[in-house]
């Protein structure tokens, strides 16, 4: 069903997209502000001429991007070419969203609630780089990596992440499944990856806030398994920027295509 | 000799920069335009407390983008130590300036005359890419790579590139030689590389489209060597646009440095 309407529609629809989030308030539609999903709610009603709403897997906050976010979306009639849809509404949408495939799935098939697992990339930018403004943390102060790489090997050893949650977040639980945790070299880059079955809100810009602050000397290895331990959001660093932030990867299981026939 | 002033000064530096040209009307001075030079000289005038009048190993036009750029300027007073001048002037300077090292040269070192060697790259997004706004052409239609590849390989046959070159440029020779032309693939972008002594006013820009035109099949590879047998720039392709180029290296024989004590 679509969340707009009680009216059941026929056929439910996967689009794999990137964006870059610099000039949107994130992805929630407002009444005022330009989201992602805003945008893509009012280009596929005017593509598709219904109403359509487009649900994501995850909500962004202001000035995240997203290399691979997934979103679903329901229709009356059936798309008769994907494919052309998919060059014609890219067309239709700003450069800041590219849409990379489209697919029909089956009705239960929700890409909040069916994704298994969710990847985050941070960003920082070791030198001055005018190609990576706005799209790195630009942060040329001395940090310890090696400090930096064991903080992160730690996660993998919690499982509840109160401390990198905030305060006011509206969630029953705090536990995640971290499964990846490490920092990478890239050119002048070092980039932070993480991967989980779900992330609270804001909580890779707290991990990496404070994963550089380890950097920093200001926290011990020691002092860093406290504030994992503390369950205290006011234990941890400062929330990195968002700027350096990405949703990378979105992960369903095969069978949200079961039943389909492909045409 | 500085070139505002006939007083010549005791000292002359190299500076290693990058930018982004997006917002900047090309590198050369400008009486209202915001251009990179411009941009140097108020900065370095400043930060120097005398007039630093900038030279630069080339001029970019609007939009160009350089990787590595080398520009030089000569002072008075000797620098103490040029890497705390770079780091102090790098937070002076705009985010789309970055300069990457300072160092002393003799007098006679000219970042213009003294280079041998320089070289651009062109980069071309084959998908729509939300990341790539701004710094590569987005050119998503059918392009045929392999021909796009062996009519690059033809430009090394030829010395005299005035089908290249804009008819109202001030040159007194239309010959470079040019020591390598190629396409590589790179995720989902094709980047032409470029590499020759000298370089003619949108040179590169006019060879990238007419490439593009082959890889169209809008000309055979026997008609783009009529077209580089021509010397016409009309028969030539439409220039590629400037947010595709990067000015990526200017090279230099050691002897600039001959002489020089360092401190």
């Amino acid at each position: 069903m679509s969340e707009t309407t009680n009216k059941p529609k026929a056929h439910r629809y996967f689009v794999e997209l990137s964006f870059d989030g610099s000039n949107f308030k994130g992805w929630q539609v407002q009444p005022k502000d330009r989201t992602v999903q805003g945008e893509l709610i009012e280009v596929f009603s005017k593509f598709f001429r219904e109403e359509v709403y487009v649900i994501g897997a995850g909500r962004t906050d202001t000035g995240v991007h997203a290399t691979h976010m997934v979103a679903h979306f329901e229709l009356d009639a059936r798309i008769e070419s994907t494919e052309d849809a998919l060059y014609k509404l890219n067309r239709f949408l700003t450069t800041e969203i590219a849409l990379k495939r489209l697919y029909e799935v089956n009705l239960e098939a929700h890409t909040r609630f069916s994704a298994t697992e969710r990847a985050y990339v941070y960003r920082i930018a070791r030198v001055k780089n005018p190609f990576s403004v706005g799209q790195a943390w630009s942060f040329q102060r001395d940090l310890n990596l090696s400090a930096m790489k064991e903080a992160a090997a730690m996660l993998l050893e919690y499982s509840d992440f109160a401390c990198f949650c905030k305060a006011d977040a509206d969630v029953k639980t705090t536990l995640c499944d971290v499964r990846a945790a490490y920092w990478e070299q890239v050119g002048d880059e070092w980039v932070f990856h993480i991967r989980a079955d779900r992330f609270l809100r804001n909580m890779v810009r707290a991990i990496v806030g404070t994963l550089v602050e380890v950097g920093e000397g200001k926290h011990t290895l020691q002092q860093f398994k406290e504030i994992l331990e503390s369950g205290n959001r006011n234990e941890a660093g400062v929330s990195a920027p968002a700027e350096g932030l990405y949703l990378s990867e979105v992960i369903y299981p095969d069978s949200i295509t079961d039943n389909i026939i492909h045409g």
